[in-house]
């Protein structure tokens, strides 16, 4: 398949470059950025030099990219992606938006959080966390690809909700990511010896993966959803850890939590249960395309707590836009996207 | 005034010394470790060469210790801190001890979480949390310092649970702590590659310091109450931040709020009220004995959000131990502590 | 090809596990580790879960593991790999050692710099750096692969030692590492409050792989070889920059320099040449098997400054073993190893 | 004695600022800022907030600033600090000027490294490195305060170069520095996820700091001095690690290397000698004013290295201008800058 992507100079789009440099049934044809037009991408990420070639086109040199590829990534700032979908539209050229503009059922929602006016509302699109929207993402033609926290986050509550486990208003999210997921612009909050040995929180209340989480967990659930979603910023390059707190429904054993986890991820090669009283670390899925998983009953408290590790980049990104691609081609799942977790 | 520090090897031992050094108020006489008797402190903490010359004592020299110290700070495993307690009860030698010995006023629930027999239930101490229980600690034979995950988050909550604002069985308390407070002992899991770029957490519902904190909300609100407490570690040295989570009780407004936090801890020093809307960050408290704290009001959840930073090894061991020294001594309550975090 | 781990349990056993598993032409069959006998390689490094399922034998069952492999890896301490090059010396079974035991043709210096007796001296081995030793490698029985210093050493200095263009006896190899390169022993020295946010130097004029960088260079220039070298511990996990300084021989021009890289190094895939001026981050190599190379010419003190970078566990271990199985099998020399550097 | 900050927004800046709190000889009156002119300095630096209450001036106010001022410490880019020398010379302030405009006595030297015309040729100025230079600087008018790597570097060399122990054209200096030593300004390769988990060389043969420690070599040894100086990042906050190389002068014994160290440095308080095989390390000076020494004898090679390890913004620049500025006024050399060092 040929594939291209609009928008290949944020760390998702190198992300894309190093996991798709592996994918047996994938030839990269052309990469764009606005800001960097003409250059060579090994200018821009100078760790690819040797390995491509490609000099940065500009996306509005759209007829010569959907002339030349079958599949898109799209890595653009919210809004962005949205001009793209249109434009292609009558092509037979595929989506995978890493952004937001897709991921809505309710576009009212989306524009509400985003301050971006949605401009493709009848555009024919699906979810895309492969292992919850498996079915739908075969035959799409646009795939909103998932956010990173929302990645790790509903994973972790989805065989709560689901199961309807647990009480649905009483959901606490505690998010914490790598800087990495803060994109590659320097600014002062992200220069090196301000973050170097420093932990805080940032959007309390505000985050815009907030309703991304809620939808799904709506969805599953059957009932409305209103959470809290904060997220913090860890002092590392990648990974995201998801400590998601929910009181169990009265009479809801250890047992029952086990077996919704199981019996939902059970056969799922890139979710990793480590069981009730199990503990994710960001390091064991770092630069993998796993999501580990473990949860906790807390008799005392009546409250389970889940928690779940992903690599931003990875199951939070590009793996995970890798994953839907090999679904709506109809490749093994797993195709390029096998690697070993970095570690240490 | 002449000080010892027993068990003056652990971070919280080296951390004393480093403030001590500067405090003009005081001499230190002796240090002891039953690991490294004998040996040079400076040996033990390379960078404390030429600063201090003290030879390790072992504790058995306890009497020698009492004849020489008007104060012994106590940093020993949980158990200990009481065997000191009662071979000095008959002398004028006060103690502030940073272990958890005499942290409990029901000591069933000291015995419950730490597996320990208390033998000393009828000491005269204090809880030594000096913004809190100031007048008590100014007369205190033994005075209990308060723990690190438990600073930050009773001084977060603290004029939330007093004012009778939320509803305290909602109280999640999600803190991440850098890797000095799991102590100086070499292991696999703090092993510099292993934890290194990771993030986790550990001790879901079991950790020691959920009674601690449970402890003093319930003092403070006249409400029983039990709460999730969940730790994590960060790769970093030091510091901890607390996110807070509780339902406001209704028609609890904002302002009120913000009248909680300013009315209670307006004429602290030690304490830094960022308003509504702030965000404190572990580093802007590095080195020194502040707690900074931010507090959020969530409408859609109906939620407060309090966040506060520490360092875990000033404000929440040795330098509020040295505050805590100050007030029963009578000094100026910043004599020694008045350090500007160190930053970058 | 059917390969095992002798030592599975190392840094770099594990980082052969994530390389081979992507490996299209081979089989993972034992694994041993003698401290972890009978347990699941998966309870011994978590981030293998779900991928690899063996349980780890004992070296003593070498006459199964001999019977089941093709090939061996070792990662043993110094003197072990003896022992099992002695007991496969008369199998088809070929071996490559990540240790030093077969690194030195002349093993009194290895006697002397490893305080370990020889006992393999008649052993048919070659020294496994595979861009110098390419022709050797292929049908070696027992390959010796070259050390994470000395491998980035040797090729940042070959082409000036090869080509006579610098004064052998003044050059000084100042070398940095990640703590990985100190193995997974925990010990107070690398436990993670104390090696964070710090560097320092270790073994200065004594590292064992200073006559492994001196037997090359020797060896090269034809002319004896001592030199400086002292290595460094940098707070990361993986990565090692080399820096190579030597006094350019009088007449010696920047052309001529820039010409003895590229000729030796212009068509090697895993070596990146930065040119003349150009900067090696160990970041930009980080998970793959590349070794990047920049060089300085300083007129003001004539001398030349040659950095490399590789990742000490990839291309300074792991990475080259394969790199070596491969051209040993007679496979393409990038099977399996041409990873994307993982960045950022 | 009444001090301002001229440039008080970078990282030396704040970090006077937090030396000088604890000053008990020190009132500071002004800070300035061009960029931030008329903010609160700790809306720059959230960290000082609660401590420093000033609002940020223009050094266009330098009159009022002389009139209240006793010293002005200045922290300037290269060539701005000589505007406020020639501005304050009928005055009498004196001058700590934390940048390059005062510190060579050959201005040729400084306009050919700095590309800066040098405006004041004739200033009555003095070099800033105390334990080298402390009898001059008790009556200098304008102190050019020693830069990070220099100072770093020339302690380690100068007992070498003034007992004429070394070979001065074979010195080669490699230096290691944590990423404050770039300064505030936010960029791309300081990003915190370029830089964290990196480690890499800039600025081979062209750093500024090279004359600087070739200046005080030939000083101290009455040799010209020509010296290879390569600087290094190190992904850490703080800190300079410097390794120096010199092969010994024939005949030169170990123990005249031991006594060159002792009788200069027996008596200095802030240089703490580690002796011969001693091993500095950045986190035991970290947020101290102390320069750690170690130095090793390699009989193979017939070199000397030198290792020393300074906190580049203590004793490589507020620190060290604090020592400068006790002795020129007076006072006990170690007022205000004795702490202890922050470990962990």
């Amino acid at each position: 398949m040929k594939v291209s992507i609009i928008g290949a100079t944020g760390y998702a789009g190198a992300e894309l470059l190093r996991i798709l440099h592996n994918h047996p049934q994938v030839q990269v044809m052309h990469l764009t950025s606005e800001s960097h037009t003409g250059e060579d991408i090994a200018s821009i990420y100078p760790h690819l030099r040797g390995i491509y070639m490609q000099h940065l086109m500009s996306m509005k040199d759209m007829d010569k990219i959907s002339a030349d590829s079958d599949f898109v990534f799209i890595g653009l700032p919210a809004g962005h992606a949205m001009k793209v979908g249109l434009a292609l539209e009558d092509t037979p050229v595929r989506i995978i938006d890493l952004g937001a503009d897709y991921r809505f059922s309710d576009t009212d929602v989306y524009e509400k959080w985003y301050k971006v006016k949605h401009t493709h509302k009848n555009a024919k699109r699906v979810y895309g966390l492969a292992e919850l929207c498996r079915a739908q993402i075969r035959e799409a033609k646009i795939i909103g690809n998932a956010g990173c926290y929302t990645t790790a986050s509903i994973l972790a509550l989805a065989p709560l909700a689901k199961n309807h486990l647990i009480d649905i208003n009483t959901i606490v999210v505690d998010a914490k990511s790598g800087v990495s997921g803060a994109g590659r612009s320097a600014k002062l909050g992200n220069h090196f010896p301000e973050m170097y040995d420093n932990f805080k929180a940032y959007n309390v209340g505000g985050h815009r993966h907030t309703p991304e989480i809620e939808q799904a967990v709506a969805a599953l659930s059957g009932e409305p959803c209103v959470l809290s979603f904060t997220p913090h910023l860890v002092p590392m390059s990648r990974g995201i850890l998801s400590t998601c707190y929910a009181r169990l429904k009265p009479g809801v054993t250890a047992e029952q939590v086990d077996a919704a986890y199981t019996s939902m991820y059970g056969g799922e090669y890139f979710i990793r249960l480590l069981g009730r009283g199990g503990y994710p670390a960001t390091k064991e899925v770092r630069g993998s395309n796993f999501c580990d998983i473990g949860w906790h009953i807390d008799m005392r408290t009546g409250r389970v707590i889940a928690l779940s590790a992903i690599d931003n980049l990875v199951k939070g990104a590009a793996g995970q836009a890798v994953q839907n691609f090999n679904i709506a081609c109809g490749f093994d799942e797993k195709l390029g996207i096998d690697m070993v977790p970095m570690y240490p």
